[in-house]
């Protein structure tokens, strides 16, 4: 530390993670509340990964696991209020999680922990409540409660039936126990009432169709319920495209706003049958960078379009317009720094990844309320958002590989994210480039091409 | 219109005004709900500014307006249920502010109306929802409740007092009048509950300390929640500083990420000084941009600080370390174009104020959350900020001038927010450049510096 003239003391400067301010010491433990089969899980999921794409350490404690290793595969029985053993180790679960929990911001591992299980009475919201206040960790509570049984059923039958408490028993045996075991859950249940209103709360009624909110305080908490707000469960999917080659990838530049070439056209004029063989008929909207190689890219689509800057390519700065080699040469510290931590490198003038996902967030949560949208543009921009419905680590998604001429299609399910990919048949040069190598771009091997999935190697 | 290479019809290509995916035909009157005293004009003023900033087109119509042109001085009695004359004109009102509103969206004179009455029964929203849907516009009610005395006396001290209604009179007989017309309408209030499940609506409880949110559905309405979810009423500033004179300030160069010149230092290490005189011993937290003249200015401040890249100076692009004489010998047509539209005028390769608007969102969203914060970032910048607080229209935020070494603070009142300025005896070049002049920085004229309040003249 420093002092000023007159010998006050100076903080370090800290870099806001884009997310807005947060104090430092923030702890948030985010409660699920509700019966079996309302989409506790899957909210939990959808937050914690959402969190991780924008670097806040987050982490699920899901108190059936802990329940599972002392009773794997319970009866409906067990979650009877009579049944005072099945009681006993319930809460034993809850404790052991909650205790695992405390010491994982103890150990300063992360800012939110979601503790994902039914909580659903005051007497045990409240114990919670006075545990983490004993520790200084704020908790949010978020109810998911829906009293459709079409969305219900589907919930038991989609995520459920292949729950490991249900592990290699019959699908219709496990759905019918399963729904005696929230019978059980609904005897003792109470919803978040008013006796509750000095807790920090979010009702979720009907899958959002209906939300109460309640002494939200924190930045952290009320980002996290504005995403919540706009989650839908509706079924749609998620169109990505590259921009068809572009004259700046034949000469091997980067950057720039050059025209896409001869084979690119040919893409651009594909394109609309492209999608009419893997969109189903479906009406979508679609979105663009404000660049001129997609709004090219894009422009026999007959659907809606829209152009966002925030869909610009990743800015190299000083190396715009330039080439690998030419990097290499000129800003050879730079090149090399940039291999060793491509997510947090930025450009000399332009921007890192890092960056590029705090322009993104706004596009991810409009995708999150948005029904079926096809998005044309660029590598590090199609990276970013691949990585955020793929739940791809930070250290790699900078390397996956997302070729040109190639169309992909992202259909979010319960619990991960569906993917196809449609290639066009017309050639295009590879921009790929591996990890450490010589300054050219080059066509990954076989091996590297068939980790894409997995999501390894490639450049911008 | 053009067509694909089979033969569909082509859209044109729309851009996003970075608030989201909008369809075009949006139309939606926000009705305002509550008692008088409820900060209810105060809200439709705030939400109208941040849609204005956002170049969002939307009016207020305001009842009481109506009203007052047939009733201009009504004591509370004019407001009693047992008055059917005082009950026929303030319907009068109500009719011929929708009526109007009606014809404002069927001109396209905007997206977004707020209806600013009390709407303080189920038959009055009900009949504005009906008329509202027979023209195809969306109703979203956003009631404002509030039953604490302390609140709702200090917004009736700090606001009626003032009101057209009791011009002249003495502020304690308005006041006490005012009382009692509040207990007239109080006699009929009905609150929005679970009759009215299928309008959209927010409730805001206790200035936010609770939020009923009910059936949101459209990408706008979720923005204008957000915001009200983030508003809140404790006083605070805002303090505003550009960064202390830099070498490229010397050298009447734009952009670059120099460093801060002597005098730059000086300024630097009186800014704790100057804030001091002007703070009031309040705890602050500073934001600077990422580059080093902001960090250079503010790193003698105690206080606790934090880097955020959309603080950054709006990127010139192509022009980025040339001089205005430069520019305007290397790009004589741009230099002409900025000048004939500077606010949506995009250096080549880099952004427009419009574009800067856009990813400060977040920032002015955090500053509606936080208390006292002190901004030291760039003079593009902070004319984007400045325009959102003091309203100022956008053909005129670009020509603002906002001069180096002196710090502005502003204090958010109810309908109008209060400024300061104070300028540290520390000289420092002029980068003010205006409107068609030559192209060189410039001292403003007296007549030129006296409009500064109101915002005319200077140069990025």
């Amino acid at each position: 530390m420093t002092r000023t003239p007159t010998g006050d003391l100076i903080r370090p400067n800290r870099k806001t993670n884009g997310v807005g301010v947060q104090a430092e010491d923030t702890r948030i433990c985010v409660v699920m509340v509700g019966l079996p089969a309302r989409g506790k899980s899957l909210i939990a999921q959808k937050v914690t990964r959402y969190l991780h794409w924008l670097s806040i350490p987050s982490k699920i404690f899901n108190v059936g696991q802990y329940r599972r290793s002392e009773t794997p595969a319970p009866s409906a029985s067990f979650f009877a209020t009579s049944n005072p053993e099945g009681e006993r180790l319930r809460r034993a679960a809850a404790e052991a999680a909650v205790n695992d929990m405390i010491k994982w911001f103890q150990r300063g591992a992360g800012l939110i922990a979601i503790l994902d299980a039914t909580n659903s009475t005051k007497e045990r919201r409240r114990w919670i409540q006075n545990r983490c206040a004993a520790e200084g960790i704020q908790t949010m509570f978020v109810e998911s409660k829906c009293d459709d049984p079409d969305l219900i059923m589907s919930n038991i039958r989609e995520v459920k039936a292949t729950s490991p408490d249900y592990k290699g028993q019959d699908p219709e045996v496990a759905a019918q126990d399963f729904l005696a075991r929230i019978q059980n859950y609904e005897k003792v249940y109470e919803t978040i009432d008013e006796d509750e209103l000095d807790l920090t709360y979010v009702k979720l009624i009907d899958v959002g169709q209906r939300v109460i909110i309640n002494q939200i305080k924190d930045y952290l908490q009320s980002r996290v319920v504005y995403y919540l707000m706009n989650l839908h469960i509706k079924p749609r999917s998620i169109w990505l495209s590259r921009h068809g080659e572009s004259t700046f990838n034949l000469e091997g530049k980067i950057g720039g706003d050059a025209d896409i070439s001869e084979r690119g056209e040919a893409y651009a004029r594909s394109l609309p049958d492209l999608v009419r063989r893997c969109g189903d008929g479906r009406k979508l909207t679609v979105w663009t960078s404000t660049l001129k190689r997609t709004i090219q890219t894009a422009r026999f689509l007959t659907f809606e379009k829209l152009e966002w800057k925030a869909l610009d390519e990743l800015d190299s700065g000083v190396c715009d317009g330039l080439t690998y080699a030419d990097i290499e040469e000129q800003y050879p510290e730079d090149f090399k720094a940039r291999d060793e931590d491509k997510y947090n490198y930025r450009y000399l003038g332009g921007e890192s990844y890092r960056d590029v996902v705090i322009r993104l967030e706004p596009i991810i949560m409009e995708l999150e309320r948005s029904e079926n949208i096809l998005i044309v543009t660029h590598q590090a921009i199609l990276r970013c958002i691949y990585a955020y419905f793929m739940n791809v680590a930070q250290e790699k998604s900078p390397w996956m590989e997302v070729p040109l001429h190639t169309l992909i299609k992202l259909t979010p399910k319960a619990y991960s994210t569906h993917e196809e990919r449609l290639k066009a048949d017309i050639p295009a040069v590879s921009t790929w480039r591996g990890k450490g190598s010589s300054a050219k771009h080059a066509e990954p091997t076989d091996e590297e091409r068939n980790s894409m999935g997995k999501n390894v190697g490639s450049g911008h």
